[in-house]
């Protein structure tokens, strides 16, 4: 049966408003949407999205990105290195997928170096004229500046899609966002017979991590003993730009702050990265101050897709930083550039428990 | 004090045919040297090893290889790339660091598609003439060629620097090769006062490894308590060649036919690898068919070096196939490659269990 479905009650949906269905459980799989603020409406047909950007046959001479998180990033690195010319307006400081402030500042040099990147911008008027969007915004110099691009790309994140789906309907708490409250060792909504997987639930939206919600909230619906959880893998996040970026484990900004030290390396002397003339980057790692188990890391920097596996695997493995330091390092290889990181967390491990025991 | 040291017994030895030291505990750390075949000292002053080919002010027309190993392919390559001509000649089918049948072939035919390359070669004359080295060998395609190249590099291996130190004079037992028999844990030889490190030990020559035994030697020969076993890092071994090559954990060969299962996978169709147009790879991975641990694996493909830094670590955390795939895998990434080798191997356990309990 195909068509849209809004819930009438705990045990009912109507199919496109002619067909009434009964269930025992659902499971709530609706996506999200590209969200558009309200500011951006005002570029008309010239306002688009990423996945538009598949369908130009040919190159436009000049975008606004509205957006620096990883879609922003990717498309709009992309584009500039193709010679599109490409200014990026960003919102909060906020820089690809991190928390930690010096990675994000580290990051958002290196972008600025290459494209007009403004990470706190002030954007006063956006106006669909002849030959494009007329784009009027405080420069980072500090001058108003009026610019004529020919697109508008919305990179300002997506909506979980819960408004028409009639949840208000349900027994089940919504949050602010209007979206149910969840386990998601489970993926059931409260104690409901209400699943919710995906997107939709506003939580980690990546492929792998909406494959394994499907699996977890359809089995569980299934189940006839009843929703069984499931531990979720390390989490991981990876920004395919130049240099990559990646965060995973524990954000930065999820840490208590006396309770973690951070192991720091610079990618710009490292030596393969050197060898490989792609020497920038920095990576942050988070180790717990008492049990020394690595928890988190925020990285910029070369093959950062590759360390970013080595560390999720080595966090859900919960390795500590000097069980890390025992694992092999190969030379010469950027992984080497993570057992700087590693060394440098040591000491800090070593410092701080020297400082606890002499308290 | 410098001088070339020999053992006069097992507490003196000479420095420099002058003078003489009594020692507690001695460590040999002497490396190794280029090992070259007596067939290829004809080529004379044109008989080159590694380490000369950067002395190079311009690049030669065309060299022979004599060789197939990790310096052979590396060099070999990288030659034939910046078009310079290449024979290179191999041994026993070697080529690589593998001990896999099937993955070594894939290796073989790869670099075959891109330069000459004999893993059993029959050279038959090695000549040094007039305008460079002539070579007279029994070509791939069944008949003698005669080929004349400016310069024979040899790749053929290097030898321990055992010979001049008077081993013999050592209440130690020494190998067939004249190396010292050592504990890998301890570097100690036997019950004795010696130690043994780095490459003159003919174990594993690379630089990691070298730098755990020196630390390990030199730390257990001077401690008053004795040495103290130190466990050694999972094994690792990468070829920075064109696909990358990496062997790690337990070389196929060493694995008793009837103990493990093997998960495969081809790059050629995997995602990641198409769409960075390096779509060339085979890994094999080595599972013990009891436990399900992972053991080992050997593996051509794009970015080699950085899977074999996860498989090796997953080695020595002692992971099982199953628990490998509940790590994380982001989407696009090589890694997913990997992930299907890990199932096309759960697979094979799965039925190996079942067989094991059906007989």
């Amino acid at each position: 049966m195909r068509g849209y479905a809004r819930f009438v009650d705990d045990h009912h949906l109507t199919v496109a408003n002619h067909t009434r269905v009964r269930f025992g459980r659902a499971v709530i799989a609706t996506g999200s949407s590209p969200s558009l603020p309200p500011l951006l409406r005002s570029a008309g047909d010239r306002l688009i999205v990423n996945d538009h950007i598949f369908d130009w046959d040919e190159l436009p001479r000049a975008v606004a990105v509205f957006g620096a998180g990883v879609i922003g990033l990717e498309l709009g690195q992309a584009l500039h290195r193709l010679g599109v010319r490409v200014l990026m307006f960003g919102r909060n400081h906020s820089v690809g997928p991190f928390t930690d402030p010096e990675v994000r500042a580290y990051a958002t040099r290196t972008f600025q170096s290459e494209f007009y990147l403004d990470a706190t911008a002030e954007v006063r008027a956006i106006e669909r004229v002849a030959d494009g969007v007329s784009i009027r915004y405080v420069h980072r110099d500090g001058g108003e500046r009026t610019d004529t691009v020919d697109f508008v790309i919305a990179a300002t994140g997506r909506t979980p899609n819960v408004h028409k789906l009639g949840l208000e309907n349900l027994s089940i708490a919504l949050d602010g966002s209007g979206v149910p409250v969840f386990d998601r060792e489970t993926m059931r909504c409260g104690d409901s017979n209400i699943y919710i997987a995906g997107d939709v639930n506003n939580d980690v939206p990546l492929l792998h991590e909406a494959a394994d919600e499907g699996r977890i909230a359809g089995e569980n619906a299934a189940r006839a003993d009843g929703p069984q959880p499931i531990r979720r893998r390390a989490a991981i996040g990876v920004v395919f730009s130049d240099p990559q970026l990646a965060v995973v484990g524990a954000a930065h900004n999820s840490l208590r702050p006396d309770s973690f030290v951070t192991g720091a390396v610079s990618f710009e002397d490292q030596g393969r990265s050197r060898v490989m003339l792609r020497n920038k980057g920095l990576l942050h790692l988070y180790a717990d101050r008492k049990s020394g188990r690595i928890l988190g890391a925020e990285m910029a920097g070369p093959d950062a897709e590759h360390l970013a596996h080595l560390l999720a695997w080595a966090i859900q493995c919960q390795l500590t930083v000097a069980q890390a330091l025992q694992m092999p390092f190969y030379h010469p290889v950027v992984e080497e550039g993570l057992r700087t990181a590693l060394r440098d967390a040591n000491a800090r491990l070593t410092r701080a428990q020297a400082d606890t025991r002499a308290a």
